[in-house]
């Protein structure tokens, strides 16, 4: 078999110690987080840097051998799942920091570093590195240029894009394209960074990343706010963009149901408000100057309350206090405790019309399910928002009505299927609902031009 | 001759007013501001609508008929210019603004609308666009984004792929991809948009646009600063980032020998300070508080004077005094009147290496040209220099010798060798020095994927 011959060039080439086979990696895990099905990866292929990948990609070529590249496996919609027709290339054990540049103020760092590690490696040097997301402890570098990770603080700081200056990838040929560039311009010709990150490992496995650092924020201002209702939270965040000279680094919205829902179910939270409202925001600010950053988020908010925007609100006096609002944001971490069979969705929408379409999707699953149990928040800052559906006895995995109801108003109001997860395979059937068939067309082609024998994580995507 | 037949086919099917033949545009300015040759093109395409884009292109197609795409024509590097065997497609009847939408904070633009006009646009409905260059007046939002344009407001802002979110593009088989999105997030699938926004209209014909906006800046602060050397001016920069709040929304950078020519030459700029200095730095924030912000500039100001890290500054006490300060910066427009044969490059490198690169440049060209001019300056905070040498007696076009010298140390430095004027045809014989083999490589597979025919601006790039 043509596989097989693959495997034992690779075996043979890289050696023993970088081409395991089944059973030589143990119970080691291999799926995502996805749920998805995954299978047994034909070998896995731990590379030891650039040139092994290289080494390791033009030999799958040469053999027509599929790829799927790894990271920390923290997806959400299968991306780094296997068939079982593919050998796994994990990045896990290219986790070095390679360099700080604290005057360029850049990070060089390998693919396989979690993005922990580069977080509190910026720390240490005295900057900041603004992605954040919950699985900040397994995920790492390379999947998070891979999917285009987003996070809370979106709204300041940008995607994972934004935070990418220099990028090192290898194409199926095994040839090493772009480089550690340390350039904020570079206008010298087809941006590939661009191209590869959000790719989600069909276009080329990235090795290696200069990233870009920020200045380390000092003085953090947090509030709950309650309000009347959408036109006012849409308000509120204009104002605060305009009003709030460092900017907004967070500004989470969540409707009532969600609210009163993970406060019903979860007994370590508590409602930072006396009375009930159709909306909440957490919103936060960070800045250089404690003292002038806290008068002027506290007298912003006084304008907001003065003028009816914000109906009640609550300011974080330390904190602890504003761990407890971001507390009931976090409560999807939960979810497993009281509604483990729910469907998930991550869509976005211009920011005007997130209210709109919201209550369009509330109200079509409400006539279809009257039952359900639906929650939704999200980084309104993005016009990202998460909807949640529970529905009682429908299991895991036969979310198919939902989806198509979800992804059905996606797609009339121009929005996305996937605002920050991707597509992998859980929304690789959705896809038209975002994209026009040209543009699918064109991914094909693109797609075809780099890696013309398709073993670059095949079936993803499209 | 299959050109005629395609002149003849387009003039059919879009009819005399959009396809006009030589000898009925008039003197209509074909070239650009490169002062590099171009020819007149076989035709004058100027459509009204995407529509007419997309049956414009099919037929060249068709016809292998070549397309130059053209927007304001204020590019410097002959990327818009002609041989002679192409058909020119203006956007300039594209020129309207389709919407402003007030709560999400976006402007959806045709392509051919001037950068002026977004500006003033977006600063009538009370929000800033902040991209900006000498060229507002006649560039477009198309070429901004077929050119990924800079300016001096890219340390806070971004380039113009950061001010875009929805890009509708008409690639070479007439197809229309992208759209009118107006998501922050969207991670469905390849992302055309940051793939054409700089690719200067090799890939596709970039039509309608969805533009960020972002809140009107209410309070400006800016100083002067005389400065030792030029690690105190990597350190002002960190400083300056770290410690004003609302960022650094220009810091840039002129070397004594700029500062000294263009106020010898030029009567109308008086040094803002008494004593010579070897570097200046032209500092600016801009916030929405006008009492704090003014006060915490003038504090940082204060601290970095007395820890000598600033020599010496003035701090603007007026709008006019300001712009007396950017009078210095601006003076390159001025160039023409006492060296009009110099030759200009834009490049950068990371921050920690602008200095020794820069000063490697210069001693390298004092060595061979003891008598030149050389004028350095730039934007500090994007790592992108300016170098301008002028030789007594060596014409203008005739300066490959300056060329390969800066190019070179450029390459060595691994910086780039156009950090925001693009490749077109003047740089082109250079792309190796900033791009290796390989992604020179996959960018003609890119291209060849979406062109086929290779009927877009052929000949520039690469």
């Amino acid at each position: 078999m043509a596989a097989d011959e693959g495997v034992r060039a690779l075996r043979e080439t890289l050696g023993a110690q970088v081409v395991m086979l089944p059973g030589e990696f143990g119970d080691r895990r291999v799926e995502d987080w996805s749920g998805l099905p995954s299978a047994v990866p034909l070998a896995l292929v731990r590379p030891r840097d650039t040139a092994e990948v290289a080494a390791a990609l033009a030999l799958c070529t040469r053999h027509a051998l599929p790829v799927v590249t790894q990271g920390g496996l923290t997806g959400l919609v299968g991306g780094a799942n296997l068939r079982g027709d593919e050998v796994a290339l994990s990045l896990d054990r290219m986790n070095r920091i390679v360099e700080i540049d604290a005057v360029s103020g850049t990070m060089t760092v390998e693919a396989g570093t979690p993005l922990q590690v580069v977080q509190e490696a910026a720390s240490a040097a005295g900057f900041y590195f603004p992605l954040d997301l919950g699985a900040r402890g397994s995920c790492s570098i390379g999947g998070n240029l891979a999917t285009n990770a987003g996070g809370n603080r979106v709204i300041k700081y940008g995607m994972m894009r934004d935070q990418v200056l220099g990028l090192e990838a290898v194409l199926a040929s095994g040839a090493v394209v772009g480089g550690l560039n340390k350039m904020i311009k570079n206008n010298s010709g087809y941006d590939l960074r661009h191209l590869l990150t959000g790719s989600e490992g069909t276009l080329a496995v990235i090795t290696r990343a200069v990233l870009r650092l920020r200045p380390k924020p000092t003085a953090t201002a947090t509030a709950w706010c309650g309000l009347p209702d959408f036109a006012a939270v849409t308000t509120l965040l204009t104002r605060a963009q305009a009003g709030l000279a460092p900017g907004v680094s967070a500004f989470e919205v969540m409707w009532a149901g969600y609210h009163d829902t993970v406060l019903a179910n979860l007994d370590t939270l508590r409602a930072p408000l006396a009375s009930p409202h159709p909306f909440y925001v957490l919103l936060e600010s960070v800045g250089t100057d404690p003292v002038r950053h806290g008068e002027a988020f506290e007298e912003f908010l006084g304008t907001m309350l003065e003028e009816g925007i914000v109906s009640d609100a609550a300011l974080a006096s330390s904190e602890a206090h504003a761990q407890a609002f971001w507390a009931i944001r976090d409560a999807p971490g939960e979810y497993q405790r009281f509604i483990p069979d729910h469907a998930a969705y991550d869509v976005s929408f211009s920011i005007a019309q997130v209210g709109e379409a919201a209550a369009l999707c509330e109200a079509r699953l409400r006539e279809r399910w009257p039952g359900a149990t639906i929650l939704v928040y999200g980084h309104l800052g993005d016009g990202n928002i998460h909807i949640v559906v529970d529905v009682p006895g429908m299991p895991k995995h036969d979310h198919d009505d939902i989806d198509r109801i979800v992804y059905d108003v996606t797609r009339e109001f121009h929005g996305s299927i996937s605002a920050e997860h991707g597509i992998g395979v859980k929304k690789k059937h959705f896809l038209r609902q975002s994209r026009t068939e040209a543009d699918v067309e064109s991914m094909r082609a693109i797609k075809q031009a780099l890696d013309p024998h398709g073993i670059l994580n095949p079936g993803k995507i499209f």
